[in-house]
């Protein structure tokens, strides 16, 4: 590795970790300010600059033959951008995390202790093709009280710098520091080597993108990371159930919008009710354009369904292609969750309260659903107002990141002179 | 690397992660009769076997010439086993942490959210010579619903060998999957590296003992690490200070228990009252055999002290030793520990309202207090019960570890038929 590559991501890394104790400490006030005055920069000459950047990634991309998905991903017009600005203008309204005093209690001996927010420091962010990414991360990273060092895509590169650089100019106009949010000037690989192995200078890298990206900062970071790899996320038809319900909820999970992590990919249903079940759903996800992928004894039930394969039920489609297997009951219901499962959100139908009451106990995934679909776990949908990205690491934060999972709770304590005995 | 070696231990964690499933699931009551059966056979037979394998370690060590600090952390006899078996009982006496709803609410749509605490799996600890370690890392583990893989130090193998046994025991009673507490059968560093690398099995891994156990395992774990390195804690005497109360603290943070991570290292006083309180606290500390370090200008009002060095300010004694610095106000004793502290444990004593709120608000530490002494930072004076340890780590927890950190939250939804818009 570069000795000049390593002093570089390290010195601008460095320098950003020192802006965060900066940030730690400005005002809701200050830091809102920021916020709007990026959100009125990209409305105005810097969102024009924003899109010239990005017009000269587009056009090395279309030359690079980036595929139609990649190059919608990249693009920036001015209607996205004013979607950006409407972003920044929505952390703005969010109630500020640091300093919230939570489990406050009294001691015995008259100590008042409690936990406090507190930003954690500096936070990386690594992410792939889409430059909104650099606004949304800057936006929730600031109003945590926290620095963000960010590796955009090479792809963005043009894009992202410019949308940093209204950033760094709103910081260093509200009177803070502009190193606050640092994007690094490469996207080289190595740089991200060094960037992930700043352990006591970054405090939490997140990737965002594919599983390869995620895998090989998990696998090289010295820092702590949180990761999202997929959802192969399940909705189990208990033999309780509500047939009508149960269809409405298979459907929204599956075809509401296939493409993101949250939705279902596949369905499991009791053999009870699989015979009075399963034609329903055959009937009702064909009009939709689903594919089905069955095993035998789900496939006696359906028409013109390919057989699952075992890889199937490991596999996150992102389309509209949906798994369905029938099981003996709840047990096994678990036990397929718990196998193929990816810790992501995992969906009961059922009017049995102690299954209900099993589900959300035994089942290990970042959000566990009774009655509902699927497609809930999003920091939106779950009234956190916005989110990072959503995690299933169990540590730290299990499920949409807000405001709240970029802090940390470091104890406090009041008194009147209390000494140890 | 052997391959047997790596077979070795990773098929061992692979049966205690199978375990914790189970353990997940299991009620209060018999993870309480677990431990209750431990605690039963330590005062009984089982006790008897474990200070007999203790004898072999003690003759072991004293041949290799430990010190006698060494042999008496390793020593176990009855009264120590009995202390082990009583803690054993308080942990019966906390609350399941498993299950515990928290932050609950309706959204909009009238979806109740929350979120459960459900144990993290397979937790690792690494620890060297105290063998009590064993039981009270066992205890808080299985009463989480975690499973454990321990690794032990060489010098307690039979100890800990013997001590891991009543735990597989009292399990087995139970009909609990013995694996749920597994003592690695090498305590060669090897082993250590299979074990924090097994990514996907072992949840989350703790060091506890020295530094340099502790920065191996950050620098070579592939699983997250808790982190506790040492506590540099100070106590800043702002210039509203009451000097009664000032000295009361500084005295119980010094000498109260000089051994331990939440003792005071350095005292910091305002330069506008260091005339006044500094002979004070000389005189004080002088009589309770305590070495100051100071510098020049608190040298100047004190008497037969030794210059501080520059490494003098980051050391943590463990000693009835104390740095002693003269700082322009809050804001220069702010920056001294902002450099010098190690996020463990930090005091102000003060009246005056605005200095403590900064004191809290700007203090990166997992305790900051005000008018109280630094030796509140243990999970038993905080309330917590007892501890599996103090994260320095900003990341999962801050502070004591009890049992509610030994825990994640997942998010939970019940509905009644609710699909995305």
């Amino acid at each position: 590795m570069s000795d000049d590559l390593t002093a570089l991501v390290t010195g601008l890394a460095q320098r950003a970790k020192d802006a965060s104790r900066v940030l730690a400490n400005a005002s809701s006030a200050q830091k809102n300010a920021v916020l709007r005055r990026a959100a009125d920069a990209l409305r105005g000459a810097a969102g024009d600059r924003v899109i010239e950047a990005n017009a000269r990634d587009m056009m090395a991309a279309e030359q690079m033959g980036l595929s139609k998905a990649m190059l919608d991903r990249l693009q920036l017009d001015r209607s996205r951008l004013d979607a950006v600005a409407d972003g920044l203008e929505q952390v703005v309204s969010l109630p500020d995390p640091v300093g919230a005093l939570v489990e406050e209690r009294v001691l015995e001996n008259g100590l008042r202790v409690g936990k406090m927010r507190a930003p954690l420091g500096l936070i990386g962010i690594i992410y792939e093709s889409r430059p909104n990414v650099t606004a949304d991360a800057a936006s929730l990273c600031l109003k945590s009280g926290n620095a963000v060092l960010l590796r955009g895509g090479k792809e963005a590169f043009h894009s992202n710098t410019a949308i940093a650089e209204v950033f760094t100019q709103a910081l260093a106009d509200e009177g803070l520091p502009a190193e606050a949010v640092t994007l690094l000037p490469t996207t080289d690989r190595q740089a991200t080597l060094v960037m992930i192995g700043l352990d006591g200078i970054v405090d939490m890298v997140i990737p965002r993108g594919g599983e390869g990206l995620i895998r090989f900062v998990a696998e090289h970071a010295k820092v702590p990371v949180i990761q999202h790899y997929k959802g192969v996320c399940h909705v189990f038809v208990d033999r309780s159930a509500d047939p009508d319900m149960a269809l409405e909820i298979a459907l929204n999970a599956k075809v509401q919008r296939p493409g993101v992590c949250n939705a279902m990919e596949t369905l499991l249903v009791d053999a009870a009710v699989a015979p009075t079940f399963l034609p329903k759903l055959g009937a009702a996800m064909g009009a939709r354009g689903v594919e089905l992928h069955a095993d035998d004894r789900a496939a006696a039930h359906l028409n013109g369904v390919k057989p699952a394969s075992e890889a199937d039920w490991d596999t996150e489609y992102l389309d509209l292609i949906l798994n369905v297997g029938v099981v003996d009951g709840i047990d096994a219901a678990l036990e397929h969750v718990a196998k193929h499962g990816s810790n992501h959100t995992e969906a009961i139908v059922t009017k049995d309260a102690a299954h209900a009451d099993r589900w959300l106990r035994e089942v290990d995934a970042s959000l566990v659903l009774v009655n509902a679909s699927t497609r809930f776990n999003d920091g939106f949908a779950l009234g956190l107002g916005a989110e990072i990205g959503i995690s299933t690491t169990k540590l730290h934060a299990y499920g949409p990141m807000g405001l709240a999972e970029l802090c940390t709770l470091k104890w406090v304590g009041q008194g009147e002179g209390q000494v140890r005995q």
